[in-house]
């Protein structure tokens, strides 16, 4: 890890620069993946898929029989831990549920605003080494809780043509209606379009490579809503002489296995912490299955000395970290001045990894400094809201001077007259 | 118009096809742009500014000088049009303000969330014929309400190096801290990466020409958000027998002046009621100094006459109109069953023109059928939500072997460790 001490505040910019994302090299190459699929359906998903998966699939769609086969490889114990996490994400987002009633904005103009579910949402789960289930629930259960009409699910088959039989549980659990045999850019092309056996849905969510990224940023530019624009997921630590620096590198140490892209920031008021801390990584990291990742990722990331704890929450705001463990004595009082961060772990017993499964909170997060715009994924994304107003007749007559005099101010002469006509004002 | 009478369900798709939008093909020349604004700041802006809008400006920033000298240019009725709109818009959005409460998910597991303003939004306002400043209305108002930190606003000079009063009036009533004169791409590029004299900011709200939209659309890959994609604007109008052909007339013109690619459809039960909206378009377009446009646009659109009011409904939420203008019998009834629209206008006596300027609802709303999964500009847009967590130590307890079962069966032993480590169970 690379150590900063007390940096100048002109330095900020350059220590937390991200390592550059350009998705948009890729566009050319996902574009003709992306075509062909439009153009030619199943069989460009079938012939995708044995070139890039190596197995051959005519039928993309899950069986149920499949769907309860996988459930009796699941442990009881994972079954457990599972909905434990199901419970506490399902608690957290029902919360989330807003009421927004009918008001009079002027006498006679009635305006209200209706929450609906977007009604056909597809999300993409990678393969890979780890079967991300816990993203099934992240993503799953929120569309549950806005009675989306169809969840669809897609995830690349393995060399067997399967889907991880915790993944296809979880699935059940979070109440997906659909799950289909199909990864990469091709299955982000299937959903946005549509094929014979895959169904086009509204919006695309989930987390991916960087081919599925591009193809996610493409299809969102005319054809689809997507969750957010993804990078590489991301830790600070704001931790001062009050923090325990064996949870500290373990909180670093659980950013770094994730990928050899991801980033780990701890910030210190505390000079003496920071050689106990890499102490404890390098004891650590010893015994980790996922060392190799680890360590390149650790080469990414910076241990930042700074004065004072206002100076850590001024980078911190600056950073827009992902996650954003604090770990200093008065951690509630640096949270009130977080402005912008995915997610935020308070105190000595919140490791990233409570919220990564369990807490309740969502883990699918915005990454690269878009906390400063974005939310992470919560109910919001799953339904959009519709205005509506109904005018009496005297309601339009309070309106009518201002309506009139603001179209014909800005050249509209027929947005004034849908006025003057119902009124008899010509 | 085009009039189809009765179509088959296999042709709906068809028939309610939008004019495709291609703004990707634009995308290597606005790039030239952006990276120009991006290396050269300042100086880039005077060059793209006096060749785009023949005119030189070094000073972008407008003065108090000139805003108030604007502001003797706005007549008092104008001025009066505009409070009613910023009181009814003001209080339309206000009631969206959410509240959200911690939670405990588990015991000694508090969950939260809390709502943020975005700190730096920048609202676009075109120049050209009509000055938009009831746009600027329904842009500032949000973000003044979200209390957003810094709201800039840009828009092109005219030959005269000005920007129109009405704009520079409503953009000091709305509350805009700062405005630039500077348009299309080039003041795209300059909000999302900053120059000398125009500061970055989080995220970019407003219309534009297809260069704004393709350069709106290269700046969300990477570094900034955007409102929503969009497309030429639309209205819908669900018409029975009981709607008077005067009124729907003006409601088609209204949309059709807006551009030659706006588009404009009547879907109805009445096969009476067609003639006579056509001929009534024929008299009211007479008079509009917009009629060319109106002419153009009306070529576009489509009187579509169905079987029944639920064929209506179908059709429309398979459209996703962004304006419905609901003028039936049971329109309450009908609004019951739209769950994808922009904005939906209710009854005889509601023109879209009182949404587009004085009801309180927002009028930047989802073109191009993105309302299957977009809502409108809405308070929401101004803010993002971080989540938090504070476990105590009987909390991580209550989750660790949810947490650990999980971690450990993604692959992921850092994970496991974060929590072992802290309740001493290795």
């Amino acid at each position: 890890m690379q150590i900063i001490k007390y940096p100048a505040k002109e330095q900020w910019e350059e220590i937390l620069k991200r390592p550059s994302m350009d998705f948009a090299s890729l566009f050319d190459k996902v574009k003709i993946t992306l075509d062909n699929v439009r153009e030619n359906g199943d069989k460009a998903l079938t012939e995708l898929t044995k070139e890039f998966d190596n197995v051959d699939i005519t039928q993309f769609e899950v069986t149920n029989a499949e769907i309860e086969e996988a459930e009796k490889l699941v442990s009881l114990e994972l079954k457990q831990a599972i909905e434990m996490a199901r419970r506490n994400i399902w608690k957290f987002h029902s919360e989330q549920l807003n009421e927004f009633s009918e008001i009079q904005t002027s006498p006679g103009v009635y305006c209200w605003q209706k929450t609906v579910p977007i009604e056909k949402v597809g999300l993409y789960i990678p393969g890979g080494s780890a079967p991300l289930f816990s993203t099934v629930l992240m993503l799953g259960i929120p569309a549950q809780i806005a009675e989306c009409k169809e969840v669809i699910l897609c995830s690349p088959p393995d060399s067997n043509g399967k889907i991880h039989p915790a993944v296809l549980y979880a699935a059940r659990v979070a109440g997906i209606h659909r799950i289909f045999k199909v990864g990469g850019a091709q299955a982000i092309a299937a959903m946005a379009y549509g094929t014979e056996s895959i169904p086009k849905v509204y919006k695309i969510f989930g987390p991916g490579n960087q081919y599925v990224t591009a193809a996610k940023q493409l299809v969102s530019l005319n054809d689809v809503a997507i969750d957010m624009p993804a990078g590489p997921s991301e830790v600070e630590v704001i931790a001062d002489e009050t923090a325990n620096p064996v949870y500290v590198a373990s909180d670093l140490l659980s950013q770094a296995e994730h990928g050899p892209d991801s980033q780990a920031i701890l910030v210190t008021t505390s000079e003496p912490l920071i050689e106990k801390v890499l102490e404890q990584i390098e004891t650590q990291i010893e015994v980790l299955p996922r060392k190799e990742i680890a360590r390149k990722s650790l080469n990414n990331s910076k241990i930042i000395l700074v004065e004072s704890i206002d100076e850590a929450i001024s980078i911190t705001n600056e950073y827009a970290p992902e996650h954003l463990i604090i770990s200093t004595r008065s951690y509630m009082v640096v949270a009130e001045h977080i402005v912008n961060a995915g997610s935020v772990f308070l105190g000595h017993m919140s490791p990233e990894s409570a919220g990564d499964y369990a807490s309740g909170t969502n883990h699918t997060l915005p990454t690269n400094g878009f906390a400063k715009a974005y939310s992470g994924v919560n109910l919001d994304h799953y339904f959009k809201k519709i205005t509506f107003q109904q005018l009496t007749p005297e309601g339009l007559t309070n309106l009518s001077n201002a309506i009139i005099l603001m179209a014909e101010n800005e050249g509209l002469q027929a947005h004034s007259n849908a006025v003057k006509l119902r009124l008899n004002m010509r």
